[in-house]
């Protein structure tokens, strides 16, 4: 999960304005053409040289994955019992990989696991980084399955000249305390940090599945997939064997079980913003030939930068996004200086009307507020001058004031034992899983290694 | 260490009948120029485009590396206080980087350390592979100094399409037996399998050290050093950076101690076959903008294949090496079949005399026989005639079955505990060692940490 440069940023970091309505789609022309892979998101220029929004329709047909139809919705209501989540039912969460196959499974009882992740290149977050992660712990609660999230210190030390592996993982701890703030379930949840977990003693599986994924994996694909060059490093160029890794159920023995015919068979749905999706392409390519089966996955969109579609996004510039850390004051100034699709004067709003399409405060509210009727109410009478752009602004506030204050009062009870626990390679609790037998007879396994080399190094003179 | 294609082997093996002595350099002309790197070992062709030997003269150049003079052999029997080794004697561990800047280290009572490595590719090994790892034994015995020695498992994995993870660490187990029972002093000596150790909870340093490797080596670099190219994957491109990290000190707190400041001063040295210096050019380039001292090398020649400079070599070819598991009638009868430097009839023979610098049996006891004296007296015999081949294949015959069959009898001792401990991260016995209480810091760190997991495990419901 990644970013190059200073400038750009992780999953979830609004890249520009971007087209939230799939109907949206600008034409092209002359223009420059979009750039959305993990290391460069950028919506392209128009014919005069101006930055234009994503067009996620565009990529769906580019990267050849499914639309999350009406139908997919009626099925997915039909099979978990739950609502779809508001970014689902409002086109934020837009494009999947086999989710139908993952309700399939489900249906059936069959379990599957949740894998997300984030590269922490600072540490604070915004709300932007929070979205999936809000989106993930919504799907964890309807399925009732396990969940990694997987954070990438290693990736951000190989892509970030300024920082040492010190620097990025005092960033992780401070993102996985934030990310347990979101309210994920202990019981059902493991983070890690790539090089804690690797180099920890719990990673021979997952470390192997890296082997195996780097040894089919050449530096042609990486440069067709990534746009790297022979300037970049070799870390660089063997990361995405990592970031594929997880998306399978051998990579975590402790979780599922250590029979690896029968953990092969968990599938991964893997909910994720769309510049992610060149890692799992690539993962899902080389599944089938380990004999694992393709991880699934649910695109999302990026969340707006507050400056709107013409600013772009800069992790010195506060003012483009709310930070998890901000005050209700802070949240209502920030919103106050939004980009905004009202008119010039009041006046004139009220005749033509405001543009909710490019008008940031309007699209964070479809972000963050639940109430259909109440936010298709505020469209109707925005668009039409009914309400001003000071109105609609008070509305985003609220919602924002609310999220964040909400975090800030989880954050507060996230304490580092929580954060250890958290980061423990251990078993969690979920249905269907593996047999009390076989999780006894892996930590049985474990505890004898361990007493083994705690006997030689205590007899050590 | 590596080789790609199962025609070559590693370090050790001989490639091709080779120009032992220093004086004995092919002219260049329109032939094919020789190619030594850790994958492809060829002394190239000459005009008629028949193979050539490598020409370990102009290695020494082009490597720009430093001959190994009488100089410095003196001030090396000066300071050990031990006669030069018959292969440093002979020219056969021919070139060095830095030898002398250990020599004067050592001389201040500065502990170094040795490294050296094998690529698992088979599980038998012949002699040719045995020889580095008896100068090595030497050079530990000489110096009295810890030894670490990497056996590349998940190299040759990445290499070979067609072995496994488990063909090569069965091959690993093998060969770290047979490399074991060369006579290695196992308080001295550590051996380890590069993904158990980094699969192990021992390697954070090491795996950290790899990382701040790859961060730095471009796919330029590496291109430039092995020539790969973009269809080579991308765990063959980051594998350097393993084979490095083996060369810092700091990659070994179980061995060095704790504190990075004062183990970042504890020299390497590498006795390798000449092909592996690449890897270690690479790894001295690094070294200094880690902030570590570039480690010493000290090469070595091939072993000539019994059959000869026209012969490539073979795995498959039981007829170009002496295993470690040959007979003494095998041993016989292969040695009798080898490429002889003896006229075509007795009468001859008596008349011009042997060619000593092409006969395989005459260079095989430039490797094996101890006695200076006694080498001599077959040298003068033989390239004046007075000596004929059958005899100078017995007296070779005679070295080799002794080799083989001491070789043969310290085997049998090497049982599973003992590999087992050998693998085995722990406190090395040397002079100079870090002080008790820095060991007993680290040791008591570690019984923390794996009493804190054991008592998690134990307690988990």
């Amino acid at each position: 999960m990644a970013s190059v440069s200073e400038v750009k940023d992780e999953p979830g970091q609004p890249p520009a304005l971007t087209s939230l309505s799939l109907a949206e789609a600008a034409q092209e022309a002359k223009s420059k053409e979009q750039i959305v892979t993990p290391f460069d998101v950028s919506g392209g220029l128009d014919e005069l040289g101006n930055p234009k929004a994503i067009d996620y329709d565009k990529l769906v047909d580019t990267f050849g994955s499914q639309r999350i139809d009406k139908l997919l919705l009626d099925r997915f209501e039909k099979v978990t019992g739950h609502k779809p989540h508001r970014m689902l039912r409002r086109g934020l969460v837009f494009s999947h990989r086999d989710l139908n196959l993952i309700l399939d499974k489900y249906e059936k009882g069959i379990p599957f696991f949740l894998y997300t992740g984030r590269g922490p290149s600072s540490d604070s977050m915004h709300v932007g980084h929070t979205i999936p992660f809000e989106f993930t712990k919504y799907l964890q609660d309807v399925f009732d399955v396990p969940l990694v999230i997987m954070l990438t210190d290693d990736e951000k030390f190989y892509h970030t000249p300024r920082l040492s592996l010190k620097d990025v993982y005092k960033f992780t701890i401070q993102n996985a305390m934030d990310i347990i703030a979101v309210g994920f379930d202990m019981k059902k949840t493991f983070i890690f940090a790539d090089t804690e977990f690797v180099d920890g003693g719990f990673a021979a599986a997952f470390n192997n599945n890296v082997r195996e994924l780097g040894k089919r994996t050449t530096i042609n694909q990486i440069k067709g997939t990534f746009g790297f060059n022979d300037s970049n490093n070799i870390a660089e160029f063997a990361f995405p064997a990592m970031q594929s890794a997880t998306a399978f159920a051998t990579s975590f023995p402790f979780i599922f079980g250590t029979d690896p015919k029968k953990v092969a068979k968990v599938p991964c749905l893997i909910p994720c913003a769309i510049d992610q999706d060149p890692y799992f392409r690539q993962c899902r390519d080389n599944a089938p030939k380990m004999g694992y089966l393709k991880p699934a996955i649910i695109h999302s969109v990026f969340l707006p930068s507050l400056r709107g579609r013409e600013s772009k996004m800069s992790a010195s510039d506060a003012d483009s996004s709310i930070f998890l850390s901000d005050t209700d004051n802070q949240v209502k100034k920030k919103v106050g200086k939004a980009f905004s699709g009202g008119q010039d004067t009041a006046e004139e709003h009220r005749r033509i009307g405001g543009r909710t399409a490019v008008d940031v405060p309007f699209q964070y509210l479809t972000f963050f507020m639940e109430d259909d009727e109440e936010l298709e109410r505020i469209r109707i009478e925005y668009e039409e001058g009914r309400m001003q752009s000071g109105e609609l602004k008070m509305a985003c506030t609220k919602e924002l004031q609310a999220y964040v204050g909400g975090f800030r009062d989880r954050r507060k009870a996230v304490t580092e034992e929580i954060r250890r626990e958290f980061m423990r390679p251990r078993q969690l609790v979920f249905r269907g899983m593996p047999a009390e037998k076989e999780l006894q007879d892996a930590r049985n396994k474990r505890i004898m290694t361990l007493e083994e080399e705690l006997g030689k190094l205590k007899n050590a003179h």
